[in-house]
Parts: structure tokens; sequence; C-alpha cells
């Protein structure tokens, strides 16, 4: 039996952001476009998730003319980017209509494929946008988080693939964002998905590499049917980040399953890379090789550094593996929320507070909206204890209607106070910017007529400041 | 369908080897013994190898009291150690009854698999020592070295697993020493070698993870039938060296087949590791991350650094490429032997003198050797006028026989020369270490009543010797 598979190249966006803080400048991607343009990818993901953040907050660069110039410079390939849902890109709900506008506005900047998830699995809050997508005519991606809870069976992920295709889904993606995803589920889930909903319904995997077992999964999942799997290049894969696209064309040789995948091609991506991170390596995870206590703790790599760093601040560094511990408990009492942004923040947050303070003494804010309702409905019931606390808490009462539901319409007052600002250039993509980052959109509208910065450094670069340092640190001694 | 599937735990030598050159002292490893002893692994690699030539070269060790201490510390172990055949654990085809000794000796000292191979694949060199390992009575282990070329088809493979069975061997050890092997063929080999040699055969596979495909290629030689797999504790894994562990567990977590590792014990050995490793950092393979280049250039990682500095030394750095090019060139003049030491050495290193001298116009003798037959037998005819060229150059005539079958009577010469050396201490083991390593021997013996060096240094003692040398470059200045 063969079978052709489609792969998704991680490297423009889920690559660098998992590997270097998503610092990577354009100006450092655009001289590969080209290449990667005709290496033969289903699509290239390159936009959304924390790229649009990190353009407005460190980059000093238009995220819009990120997008505008990658549809210029891969004029053959789908581009895709991760939404999160009525989230959009930022982190609280937004009223319906300015889901649309980010959805249209996205799509006519170019996008071609919106992977849309939700942090919590409700698919109440994938509806907006994707029937948003499927309005522009472009493709809908709808996205399982995959996680681990007793509740979390390989059927209740059928049934959610399910409901994304009644949705009217044009894939289904299997997220694992933390590399939880064993090779044995990984069939399983796929498996069952086809059947459920057909053969011709596209299967789309996702799988990071931290765990070191997930490659296996992308082989399992392909046996089952996957029809397209994420990979990155070489020389920005594993540790955090995802499995090495050649190592997935090698591993499927003589198997019956073939990519389209031009070697020659893969060969200089992975060439630039490797060139380019070294410059980035100020940023880069300090968490490299395999991680398997994370199928133990379920916590992703990336949620326990930002638990280090608050225990840190709070001068107790050494409690790190008593919130470790914590979390489950945390999850447990909310409702098994999958672990992902915005929710592995929340939950650790609280585990932080609940060890520092004593459990749910003092609640976040974040936590309180989560355990009423206000990011939406949770696969179990939530502790009646600690949502009365948080009703206490946030002065409000828990809901259990769609979250957006109780928002009004925002865009005019977004666009008024939008204008309001200093460079403001008056697009709908500037309010939307303001919309989802309006701490940050002020000095971004101020600055960027500086035009992008580029954070990497040479190694000569490096030396240069290691020397003026030094030299400063004897000038005041 | 349930199957078991055992383990064999490489960090005691060809994880060192690999990652940290063969370097960590006894010391490092005798606290986790324990650990390792109660783990469940259906044997630990702890010995041969590079590790003697270690041990008497850099850590100024005792190979033997290595040997002992592990039997003492691991009494619930399967001990097993890596035999280049004839060839013993030095560089040269040693007469059979050195052989036989060598046996003997390790087998008394302690040692239950021996796990014996052929650079060349010639199963003759692995003869004698088969037999006198299973004189012994304890576990002979034939081994299949893995590689690729026109020739090495499965079927080549599953023929000589069939003529090892015949030798009899009582298990049989796929070998993939480059991380060459794929998923497919890894299937496909190990489920002929089942078929051909029935089920009964254990078959052993040993793979490195420098390729990044071969966790995969694990599962599907389990899913073929394979009964023993290779890899090191997670902390000591990944780039040249194996697939952790801990990963191989998760990997198989509902499949049906199952080990019998204790995760939790598997955890303290991977701290202990995790703990060790850094201070070995000088001694790191500056190679971590994966390469899927080995697929196109078969030159395993250490090679290229072996070639690397031979040209450097020769103020060639910049010929690396050409060097690259040259190497699958001399592997089909010499009948495509695998890459493994020796013959990676031999073959790399006459790939370097044809790159700056010209083709063929230097051979080193060792080159010689190979093309004359005093390694054995090749899959395929070598190059009729190489092999004029390297008796001109070598004044001897090509051979047929066995190797081993020219040389005379040596132990008696062996003893004798190893007696009038100063710190011999008269043992049949002393004259094994002056016949593999004869010019290291004499130093070693000298100074091995000062004890054991340990070559690691913690991050007081390398910030301290920092200070030292820039003290000392500015008293000079
Ligand atoms: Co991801
Ligand atoms: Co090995």
């Amino acid at each position: 039996m063969t079978r052709h598979v489609d792969v998704t190249e991680l490297v423009l966006r889920d690559g660098h952001q998992s590997i270097l803080a998503t610092r990577m400048a354009l100006e450092d991607m655009v001289p590969i476009c080209e290449e990667i343009d005709q290496a033969g990818y289903w699509s290239v993901e390159c936009w959304g998730g924390a790229t649009y953040d990190s353009c407005i907050r460190f980059l000093n660069e238009d995220p819009w003319e990120r997008l505008r110039t990658f549809r210029k410079l891969l004029p053959n390939s789908r581009l895709q980017m991760l939404l999160r849902g009525q989230n959009l890109l930022g982190y609280r709900h937004y009223e319906d209509t300015v889901v649309d506008r980010f959805v249209d506005k996205s799509a006519e900047n170019g996008m071609d494929v919106f992977r849309v998830f939700d942090a919590l699995n409700d698919i109440r809050n994938l509806k907006r946008a994707m029937e948003a997508v499927r309005r522009t005519g472009k493709h809908a991606e709808g996205t399982i988080c995959y996680t681990t809870s007793p509740l979390h069976t390989n059927d209740h992920f059928v049934e959610m693939a399910k409901r994304l295709q009644d949705m009217g889904c044009d894939s289904i993606c299997l997220k694992d964002m933390a590399a939880l995803l064993k090779p044995q589920p990984a069939y399983d889930i796929v498996k069952g998905i086809k059947e459920a909903c057909g053969d011709d319904m596209l299967v789309h995997v996702h799988v990071h590499s931290t765990t070191g077992v997930t490659l296996v999964s992308l082989m399992k999942a392909i046996e089952a049917g996957a029809d397209i799997v994420d990979t990155a290049i070489s020389s920005l894969s594993l540790g955090p980040g995802h499995n090495p696209t050649e190592a997935l064309v090698e591993m499927l040789e003589g198997t019956g399953y073939t990519t389209s995948l031009d070697k020659e091609r893969l060969k200089k991506i992975k060439q630039h890379f490797a060139k380019i991170r070294p410059r980035y390596a100020e940023f880069e995870s300090k968490f490299i090789g395999v991680e398997t206590d994370i199928f133990d703790s379920q916590i992703p790599g990336g949620m326990i550094s930002n638990m280090e760093s608050q225990l840190a601040q709070q001068g107790a560094a050494d409690r790190l593996q008593e919130v470790l511990e914590e979390v489950p408990r945390v999850r447990e009492v909310s409702g098994f929320p999958p672990l992902v942004t915005p929710s592995s923040q929340i939950v650790g947050t609280q585990a932080v507070f609940n060890v520092l303070m004593g459990p749910y003494k003092a609640l976040t804010g974040e936590f309180a909206d989560l355990m009423l309702g206000y990011y939406g409905e949770t696969i179990a019931p939530r502790d009646p204890k600690i949502i009365e606390a948080a009703e206490k808490h946030a002065k409000k009462s828990p809901i259990t209607k769609r979250p957006a539901d109780c928002l009004k319409p925002e865009w005019d007052e977004l666009r008024d106070k939008a204008s309001a600002l200093d460079g403001f250039d008056g697009t709908d993509e500037d309010v939307l910017t303001y919309a989802m980052f309006p701490q940050v959109a002020p000095g971004f509208f101020s600055t960027r007529g500086e035009g992008p910065k580029n954070l990497s450094k040479t190694a000569e670069q490096v030396a240069e400041e290691k020397a003026k340092a030094e030299a400063a640190r004897k000038g005041i001694k």
C-alpha cells in the first residue's frame, strides 16, 4: 500500500517560537523563503501564535507587514496560522464582530489555512472563528488539544472530531503541544477519527518533540491514516520544538508512505537556519534533549520555566517540586483543562499561589474566571467550594453560556480608542493590534516608523559587548 | 498480542563513549550501580569497546579492576561487553590462543555477554572468539554490522544471521553504529532473521540516534519480533549516542509490548548522570541534535571529526567537502566495508590522502593491508589496480585465507615482553593489556600505583582554572 503524506513546515512560526522565544526577525527568514516555497510542503506555518505579540513587543515589526511579505515571497505555498478561537491572538475573549474582522483581514492579507483551537476544547469558542474562515473561502482547520486525564479518553477526542466536522471544518488537527501523545493513542485516535468522520476528512497531526517519543507517534498516526504531519527543519528542531523534517522524510523511506519534499532544498533550508540560530543564542531554550518526566507531571516545559521565574521573584526558588506536585491538583479542581496558552499560565500561577500562601487562600483573577466559566466549559465539573471562593473573589456569578455571549459589540469603541493613539495608521489592522494588545500597541504605533529591530547578535557583537562590559566593570572598580 | 521486550542499558560503556569520548571515571559510575542493578535490564553494557584503551591511556585505571568492580556492584545483572572479534580490543589481528586467553580472563573476571563483531562482517574473524565464549559457558552474541551499499541487501544480512546461528551463537545482534538503520529495513531484517533462524533465536538491536529516526526503527524492530533493544538513560543519550531508555518505555505504553523496567529507578539513574555529565563538558561531542546528511554520505559523525582534525593538521581544513565526497569512492574501491572501528579510520584516512596527494598516490599501511585481505574478506571484490599498488607499497602478497592464520603462536613472546616492563604484575590480564596496547601499557604499568585519575571538573574547578590562566596571561604581559 502506497500513500502520500503531506507535511507542514513549522520553522517560520512554532519552530522559533518554541526554541528561540519567538524572537526571529523577518529579515532572517526572507532569504530562504524561495527554497521553502519550492520544497513541496502542504503548508507553511508562518504567523499567529505568539509571533504577533513578539513582533510588536520586541521586534518593532508590524505583524501585518510580515504576513504580506510572506504572501509575496511564498506565492506557491499555503500560508498557515495558529488562532486561539474567540481569544484571537490575545488573552481575553473578543466579541464576535472583532473575531470576524480579524479573520477577514488575515484572509485579505494572504492567510490560507486557519488552525483554530480553544485551550479548554470548548467547541463554542471555536464556532465563530470557524464560520468566519469558511465565509472567506479559506481553509478552516478545527483543532483538538490533546492532553491526558481520567476523562480524556480516545473516544472523547473522536467525539470532539465529529463535532468539529459537523461545524463544517475542512480538516481536523490533533494538536499535542506538550509532547504527551504516545504512539498507541496517536494510532487509535487518528484511526477513530477516520472511522467516525470518514476517510475523506483530512487529519493533520501536530506534535512537539520534548519527550522524545513523538516521531514514533507520527509514524503510527500515518499508519492510522493521518494525511498531514507537522515538522520543523532539523537545524531548528528537537527539545521543546518539533521533530526534524528531514528525519520524517528518511523515516518513511521504503514504507510505502511517501512525501513530495525535495531533499536538496531541505538541505539548503537546514543550512540557512543552522547559520541563523547561533545568533539568537541568548533567547535559546535552556532545555535540550529529552524529558520524559512530563508524562507524569503533564506540565509542558515552557510552563515550568514560567513557574520557576515566579518562584524566584518571591525568593522561593527551592519550592518548585511542591508546585509541580500542586499542578495536577489545581487541574483536577478546575475540571482538567488541557495545559496550553492561556490555561497553562492560569493553572501554573494558581499552583504557585497555593504553595506560597496556602491552597486557594488567594486567587488570581484569571483563575477565578476559569472557575466561574468565563473561559468556557471544562471536560469535568469544577470544584463547587472553589467556585464559591471565586465568586466572592471576583464579585461575579458563574456562567454556563458561551463567554463571548456576555460581551457587547466593541468594534467601534476599539476603533475610537485606537484612533486616539499616536502613530495609528487608520487601518482595521491597527485597530486589531490595539484590540489584542492594548498595553503594547501604543508604544509600538509610536515607534513603528523606526523600522524593525533584529535582536540577533553575531559572534563578534557578543565578544565586543563582553569586552565593553568588562571594561566598564574595571572602570567602576 | 502482548510481548515482553528486554532492554540493555548502554550508559556505562557506549553511552559515555559516544558522548563523552569514553572519559568517565569508574568512581562516577559506582554510586549508581545499585539502582542500575535493580532496574530490570536484560543486561548492562559496561566494558570493552574503547573503554579498555581509555582506562589505561587517560584514566590510569586498570580495566580489569573496573570489570571486577562492576561484577561486585551489579550482582544481579548480566554484564555485557563489545569485542572486536580477532582484534579483541586492539587494532590488529591476534593469534588464536591470545583470543582464547582474553575471553577466558574476561569470563573469569565476571563478563556474561560477549557481543562479538568484525568490521568487515567477515565471519571467519568472529569464529575463534565465539568458540572461546561458548567454551566458557557464557553468552555468545554474534553481530551483524549494519551498513548500506548496493550489495548490502536485507537478504545479505539475513544470510549472515543464518551463518552466525550455524556457528552456535546464543543471540544475534543487528548493530547500527552510524544510525543508518531506517524503520522499514529494521522491520524487514529482523523479520527475515526470525523467519530464517526460528522464533527462538534471540534478536538484539543496537542503534545510535544521530539521524533522529532510530527510535522508530526500534519500534519497527520490536513489531518484527526483536527480543532485546539497546538504549541509554536520557541524561546521557541522543546526538552521537543512543535513544533514551525512558522514551523507549513510554513509547511502548499501550502497544501490547512491555518492558520490566522500574521507572522510579530510571529516574534516579537519569538524575545521577545529569549531575555527572556537565563535569565532563570539555570532552563532550560538539555535535548534538540530528544529522540526516549521514544517510547520503554514510559517514559516522566520529569519523568526520577525525578527518577534520587530520585536514587541519595539514592546513587543509577547507577541503572537508572533497574528502566527504571521496569516502564513498574509497569504500567502493575497497569492496564496500562497513564504516566502523577500524575500517572507518582506514577508509577515512585514505580519503584524506587521496584528496591531499591525488588518488592513491600514497597509501597508508592499513589501507594497503585492507586491500590485500589482511583484515579479511569484503562483500564486493576490491579494485585490482589498487590491490597491485598496495602489493608494491606493502611489499607483500594479497591473501584470501583468514588473516589470523598468517600468525604464529605469540603468547609466550608477549608474556616475555610484558614481564620485562616496570610495574608488570605477573598476571595474564597484564599480558593482555600489553598485547593489545604495546605503546601505552609500559607507561600505565609504571604509574598504576598512583591510582585512577578523574578527568572531570566541577564548575568551581573550571572557574578557578580560568582565573589562573587569566592571571598567568597577565603576568606574562
Ligand atoms: Co506547537
Ligand atoms: Co554503539
